[in-house]
């Protein structure tokens, strides 16, 4: 049993060890990252592709595609756009890890980026186990899933630094308590940006654009 | 590399060792047991309490609750239904194993119980690794997670035996191309029973009705 916990702690740290690595090449490069977590179906591809649409042209953007099966319909939407993108395959894992990252940085022109968003695998608890070195940690929720996720699943929610609530054109269809919600994630983490919002319609995407900018403008420390 | 993959190969055998074990004592008890599996948010505690509406009287129940947090939410929903609940708190890890099940198992008068229903953690990759010793695996999908999920998350919806669609009644509301969908299951799995319906409306819960009570009648073999 010491042993399986011995092995454990020296993955996680070896991964942080490459997290630092990651980092710091993102920052020599003058590169701001983002590492996207959500469920399966939330919208991280869709968000991205948003994203695109409003700040093509006046940000150089990339994307590092995260995916369990060696399918390739998120990448193709976006490499449809002209974005670099590089796809990770994990075969099966659960989650991004560093050294997977490591890998895909160096596949892409860092100098040539300057926001570079990474898409993890769809799952609500692994990723939040493995940093990946980018800058920004950002979790997609979305209102079909319901309001209770922050209970449910506070690892993810604990670690992130800004929160989107995908799907608010469904608020009228489902069950969804926003203050239930919203008091779920102030416990776990007040200092969270929140942007509610819906891919399908564009409502509320003028925020996240706005923290996004404000991020590329004012790097990050720590 | 080599004695890593010889770790995980000897996790595997010991747990479908006991996973064996699970199910020679649910057959010895005369339990059928499902394995409800699926994404966060899809649904899986509605689905139960929508099966515990139909069955219970005709049918003796018990329910096993996997949640990575310590929250009791969806087990005292069900226990406020009068049915025996055992809560498995996985203290982080994103899916239930057959040792967990175990443990459970023990915690239940299993001659009281017809149909003991597991309630996986949310997840749509790590579970589909783990058999527990259940009879049946069901994976619950739903509508607003998309119609690309088969395709993208191909080792889930493999190795179940019975795919249930909820949130159908969202359908007017989101793009879902149902075509598409069950063309990507029937190249993964043309043997799983398909049950579209909505735990919101009623809508379908008939045929999963009638699916459970033939489980019930019929042992399966294997």
């Amino acid at each position: 049993m010491s042993r399986r916990v011995t092995i454990v702690e020296n993955i996680l740290s070896a991964n942080d060890q490459i997290a630092a690595q990651n980092r710091a090449l993102l920052d020599a490069h003058g590169v701001v990252a983002l590492n996207v977590m959500a469920s399966p179906g939330a919208g991280k591809t869709s968000l991205i592709l948003r994203t695109i649409e409003r700040l093509d042209g006046s940000l150089r953007l990339g994307v590092v595609e995260g995916d369990t099966a060696a399918v390739t319909i998120d990448s193709d939407r976006i490499r449809a756009r002209g974005i670099p993108v590089v796809q990770i395959n994990t075969g099966g894992d659960c989650h991004l890890d560093a050294v997977m990252l490591q890998a895909a940085l160096g596949q892409l022109e860092l100098e040539q980026i300057d926001l570079l968003i990474v898409e993890n695998v769809g799952n609500l608890v692994c990723p939040a186990n493995f940093r990946l070195g980018t800058q920004w940690n950002v979790l997609i929720a979305s209102v079909p899933e319901g309001d209770d996720k922050p209970y449910k699943y506070p690892g993810m929610y604990r670690g992130v630094d800004a929160l989107v609530l995908n799907k608010i054109d469904l608020l009228p269809y489902v069950p969804f308590d926003m203050d239930y919600f919203r008091r779920g994630v102030q416990t776990l983490n007040p200092e969270a940006r929140f942007f509610p919002l819906s891919c399908a319609t564009g409502e509320g995407l003028e925020a996240w654009e706005g923290w996004l900018r404000s991020c590329i403008s004012v790097k990050k420390d720590g």
